[in-house]
């Protein structure tokens, strides 16, 4: 594949999201010329317009699309097209109503949005099939074609998970495979005994919504597992047509920040790179946010939040550069609670954050504001009425000279895993102790300590990082404890909460928490305490809320204890020679814990004021203001409000 | 029409909302009597009786209604019929399930309350037809009748909008009629092209419901017209009957506070006026209000929650008198989630503030509490033992002589659209920022500094106002844009957000905000802003919340700039001639420029104190005080709590 | 009955919940010996293993449960069998797809939890006598079986009511049951004739859900009333068996605190005793408290949301000893929002408070903690890795010698209902004026007072109570009223807000509250008002919230006058020889008349410090300090937190 990695690797790039089908025929050159003057090289066209390349059954229509191309090819544009498939037009769902999915209410949803199709029907899959490679044979060796995105924001409209119809029927013979045909390996591996919930038979298996009280939380993780899976065959039926018809072009996918309904490395396997949609205000509107901090951080988006998915989505591939922003927000959105407009600098500090973050391409959601439905309200760089809007201004602001590809300096890696995630929010024990969470707060503090890192799978190669983290690795299996043995060995082993609690497939390991793995961690849990907000102990001088848990040193030395509460005494922290295990959610505590690990392992830990962050590209440290005020950098700087500052070396 | 205009319209009564099919037949003399005594004129009789009317398919039961309306003859009551249809019978249900509405979440709802039916179906409606002609034959020329109610409630139990079945079916040839049988005109009038919605024929459209993320607004827009079109007929029918077989008497309907899932304006064209229903301790309960401010209106009520009401219904036939209160809370009610006894002097002063804001009837709901079923816990102006309960020691005090019905001064007009509520709703951008709150903000200055206005809807007769204010109109034909420049020509013109965003069908217009009125306007849009509690900048000297809006003058001077924030100075509001746009909620900014607008047109501005609020009517100002407290006025009397004083010129 | 009445009255045992078909055969052994030295008499088994009892439709397996039983009889331990019918297995449940219940929205729910039957369903009836029989027949006559627990924890996943389905079906024929076939009698009872909802058969009428509006609260009574009955059929079905096959041993069934879905007095009758399953932590949480409450609360549960279980569970059979705690938390739970560790001691003090309010076993959830499924979360007396976890180490230091099981000493009775807590919690009025929280009002100030109560049905025998309260008794039957005007003859009586609203089927007495009462307490109800969180009036000298209600003397003197507000001068307490009716929610004014009528009753009256609370036994006094911190006693004892002290005499 790697031949195939496109020019956009040489110096870092601008591009935009254009629908021509949105707009009148004589508009098409004068906003192709618009954004050729913004400094922007790439047009992202053709999604979501299946209904018109193909109006009626069968009946295609490529005169608009072949001129859009023409003409966005004679601005000097390069094109990435976009499979339609997000919106399957009204002809097909109408005549195929079972395509649709069903959600966990147990009712079918229905067409007038997107995304309104369960990803196993297999009428919708021939349809999707069809009609991709209809699109890449007529365009696939089209000179102004550069590469490819897939169907759209995977995750989005909550229907990765359809509750009934033909995932029903597949996440049957999906589990007969998984369990090679032994209905009684399954009822061992899920646990049926309890609740006699065993079955005879995989006909009998429903997916795990409407159940009267809970849903076995490993009936759960399988699901979620199935439902993923269809995402992942539904994206590589397409890439495989893709790079059937279109050869030499790339083909990625515009993942959403922090959608977690699929695993999204397995969906990243056939790409040849991930890129993701940033919207950084609407992520602080569905942010666990207390409302003063959602104020706060309202026109700016919060930079952890932002600069997590740049971390996680460059890490796809597992690589230091090359990641895109397909979607980037330049000006106010829609779709939040609240949407207000963008802090003035807030456009040109995301793309240059992007960038600094291992993004080579930066690429605009939209070049002029719908007028028309759903998203009328959001921004484009042109308003309405076609004049240049304050995002528009700032892009064209932009000064991008001197900004080289160079590869990411991330000495630390966290690990992250989508079926921790999955089991975790499923049983959270205390409803602030999420996922999501728990991952940022130790971002968060390495974030704050000036620490750039790397976001991978923990079973990606995990070699040379001096240090690595596994801050909410619930999930352990034989092979992945065996995984993090190895790559243990060479580094320091920072193992967070509930780390390796169950087995593969989801239950509890038979001789506790961490399995597997207790002799690298050289302890085992005792007991865990699921605490509501308000509620606190003390681990050292620290306060810790949400989650605490204690252990038993086996042959690990406790660095710190429980000061107070039922666990006083107990272990909070447990070295046992390079690994460590912290038990106790406290940003506080897991700063000092890890700041002593990084100056061990040579790596600078800084502390950076208030709403100020690093990142480190080759030579090249981006220091970014995300106050709305003026702040002094440790030199003694002051940074204007919302800005940033790329200073060579340090 | 006006022949048949009653003869409320000379002096200020009172009715009675009553029930004899409640009560054992020997109570109903005593009740007469009793309502007789207490100053009361009229009876409304025979909502909800169906099931007494026609206890089996086609068998009717007259004699206890004749009978009925012989005792109030008898006592010198004059009687309004009501046609029985807002509560089907379980015979008429259980033969025709069908006619049950379906709810947003796509599930059939079920007889036991009311209000249980699809406006749009066609045996439903044959049924509601048929026993209303039955009733109109039996009692049109009876000589106590002096009036007809239709059903009850439009609105009420949401029910006005049924989201599959016979609406289902109904709403495509709706759409096929609206726009001429050319699906490509509903295509290009929603906007179909985004996101591939486009249809090919009307038989592939339903409701706007359980769709994949959000719906399209031209599609939300044109459902809500269309039910909204089935309320209008529905009403239709049924005055068409009346008047054919009562002739000599009027029709209305008895509305409901601020409700809005149909055009108000549409259902009481073929009315002779308009009443409501005013409640208002449920009102604060589902006020958009702190819990502090709910628990301080909590017994009284807020005033201008309430008075609002009695302005646009008065406005629903354009007049400035004839509005009645049809049911009046007359003690705690039950429907809310708290519902508090009223304050001592509450029932008295709700009736006199109706009588101040044009209404020239009000009937108490109800005369003696129910001791069965849904509204058990709801006062009468009887106890269940048969006592006056409070509310009625209050009626029983009223002094009415002297409260003629003559015109209220309303200078000022505040334009209203239904329409305009739908879109603005369905995409409010910001939490807050819905209608209804938008058009309180302009309403509440407005009557803080002691102004009466009218309300209207914008395309009713404005001629005759000096001061004409839209405070959330954001729906702008072609023909709208038409009439509101002819009546800005002789009148100072106030525009509020998001004034003329929209087309008729809910697009924005091509070249933005305000579309066609830009020349009266003299500015147009440059960006909104839609913030959350706790977000805000500020506009001249004063704090701007929940949303505003900055404009390019084109012609129009700049009279206040935004002094902080992303659209730092910007224009707020802009002056062109004699038309004023406001961008931003904020109240005592909107009181600054309308304090000079109204000084410039002649109209006299007060400073209120807080929870004193006035109403002219004829000769006669009345002085309310809505405090629990007494409270001074501006000449130094003191307001005993909760009381009124009405004043003859000033 | 009483001949089969167990061993455990003699003296204070312990039991544990073992579920030994979730563990391999080679822990059996292992986990009996653990249990019998951490001192367990008894061992409940076979909860939920049907589908391991019958893995295939009418294939048997026994040879587990045989080898079960015999394990834990050589270890000396009694048995208390389950039958398994709380969870139906996969085949029936795919076989009779009918069976499952229809939630409230309309919504079939699935297998894959528990509970997930329609207690209605006639094959699963017909199943559940299958199983029931096949189960007593085997074990019937085991020397190490002394008991039975039927299916568990009724009400649990809400699923006692099915809306629709087998349950709609028979409601028609329970209804035409009750009212003797005559549709009018049901229209009557109901008040049907209000909007328009009479029936013209049986046939006609379905649960009262999906209506729009409301429903009828009569029509709520009824079906609550029916699904409640559906339920005792269904214990006393297999009640009726297990006598059958297994004499001279006790059945019982592990109730669920503060459930209230079904009339927990008459599924008791055929119950030897009654049990309940006891999870203070869990409680708190879905307590009606503050935040900060909850935060107080979290780790030790409140100790009156604890005992009133105690006291209610103990009167299911009239009793004042004999009852059990049949599942005690014993270290963190996983269901409830928030899942904390207790605090230290709280596991020792709940199992003597038990004791100390009646108990004479208390059995502890589970022996290890589950490895899999929905529980796995969920703390056992032992860890996972089989280790002694916390609550385990609590229990094993027990002292139980010198806990004989007397009588507790309760001069006081409440009165409680299931009929008066449906319809008050169908029509709160106000939101917070819940059932519970009137119940709790009163039990909680008593229990500050020091003073052991038990709590009764109104129709069950109260002689012997030196004073009777009602403190929510809103449903007045004729026979009711006699039976409690007999009662009241030679105690003080005393009746709270709402007491005798209403007649048996729902309606209000036609001469208003109290109905048939009125010569009782000398007065009659003038008026309510239901007030929001914030809004409060006075009485006497106490500040009162959520609900008030004032009378009109007819012969009573009275005591208390509300000092504003609406009712201002009206009485809110009045007493009448020995009755006493009090209408405010005000904790210190029921305090204060209680403690002058309980002084006159030679009840001692106490002042207990902020979270200390006693219970009398015999002639043991069991103090408990519930806070954890120090706590002075009046005596200038210190107790130190989470601990208890039983003193002989006081």
């Amino acid at each position: 594949m790697s031949s195939l990695i496109p020019d956009h690797r040489d110096h870092f790039q601008l591009g935009v999201c254009h629908y021509p089908e949105h707009w009148p025929r004589d508009r098409w050159e004068r906003y192709a010329e618009q954004m050729k003057r913004l400094g922007i090289a790439y047009a992202r066209i053709a999604e979501f317009a299946w209904s018109r390349m193909e109006p009626r059954p069968g009946e295609y229509d490529w005169g608009w699309l072949d001129e859009a191309v023409e003409v966005l090819h004679a601005a000097g544009l390069k094109v990435i097209l976009c499979t339609p498939t997000a919106t399957p037009p009204a002809w097909l769902v109408r005549a195929h109503p079972e395509m649709l999915p069903i959600d966990h209410e147990g009712r079918r949803r229905n067409h007038g949005g997107r995304k309104h199709y369960d990803h196993a029907s297999p009428v919708y899959r021939e349809h999707s099939r069809r009609i991709t490679e209809a699109l890449a044979r007529r365009y696939g060796a089209h000179p102004a074609v550069v590469g490819w995105q897939t169907d759209n924001e995977f995750g989005c409209a909550e229907t990765t998970r359809s509750w009934g119809g033909a995932s029903a029927v597949r996440f049957r013979s999906w589990l007969d495979a998984r369990y090679a045909g032994d209905i009684a390996a399954l009822n061992e591996a899920w646990g049926n005994v309890f609740w006699s919930q065993e079955y005879n038979d995989f006909g009998q298996i429903d997916p795990p919504n409407l159940v009267c009280e809970f849903p076995n939380p490993s009936h759960v993780l399988d699901f979620y597992r199935f439902a993923s899976d269809m995402v992942v065959e539904f994206q590589e039926e397409q890439v495989e047509i893709l790079r059937r018809f279109s050869p030499d072009r790339w083909v990625t996918h515009n993942y959403m920040r922090l959608f977690d309904e699929f695993d999204h490395y397995a969906t990243s396997t056939c790409l040849d790179f991930a890129t993701w949609d940033n919207y950084p205000t609407g992520g602080v509107e569905y942010a666990a946010f207390s409302p003063e901090e959602k104020t706060r951080w309202a026109r700016t988006g919060h930079p952890d939040l932002v600069s997590i998915n740049h971390d996680i989505y460059r890490g796809m591939k597992g690589e230091k550069r090359g990641a895109w922003v397909m979607e980037q927000q330049n000006g106010q959105i829609n779709w939040a609670p609240n949407n207000p407009l963008p802090a003035t600098g807030a456009v040109a500090l995301w793309t240059v954050q992007a960038w600094a973050h291992g993004c080579d391409v930066v690429s605009y959601f939209r070049d002029r504001a719908a007028t028309i439905a759903q998203e009328l309200m959001h921004s484009g760089l042109l308003r309405h009425d076609e004049t240049l809007d304050i995002g528009g201004q700032e892009v064209a602001g932009l000064e991008l000279s001197g900004r080289p590809c160079a590869d990411v300096q991330t000495p630390v890696v966290l690990l992250h895993d989508y079926e921790s995630l999955w089991v975790q929010n499923a049983q959270p024990h205390a409803q602030a102790a999420t996922y999501w969470e728990q991952l940022l707060l130790f971002y968060g503090v390495l974030r704050a300590m000036g620490v750039d890192v790397d976001i991978r799978h923990p079973e990606q190669d995990l070699s040379g990082y001096r240090v690595i983290i596994a801050p909410a690795i619930q999930l352990m299996s034989e092979r992945r404890a065996a995984a993090i043995r190895a790559a243990a060995t060479n580094a320091i082993f920072v193992a967070g909460p509930r780390f390796a609690y169950r087995t593969e497939t989801g239950r509890v390991h038979e001789d506790g928490q961490p399995g597997p793995l207790k002799d690298l961690l050289g302890c085992k849990l005792r007991n865990f305490d699921g605490m509501r907000p308000g509620l606190t102990v003390r681990a050292g001088t620290h306060e810790v809320g949400i989650w605490s848990e204690c252990y038993e040193p086996l042959g690990g030395e406790t660095l710190v204890r429980y000061e107070d509460g039922p666990m006083q005494g107990q272990a909070a922290v447990v070295r046992h020679r390079n690994a460590v295990t912290i038990g106790a959610w406290s940003a506080p505590l897991i700063r000092e814990v890890l700041a002593t690990l990084l100056t061990e392992a040579g790596i600078r830990v800084m502390d950076l004021p208030d709403g100020i962050r690093i990142a480190r590209r080759g030579e090249a440290v981006t220091w970014m203001n995300y106050n709305q005020h003026p702040a002094p950098l440790p030199d003694g700087t002051i940074m204007p409000p919302v800005s940033f500052e790329v200073r060579v070396g340090g």
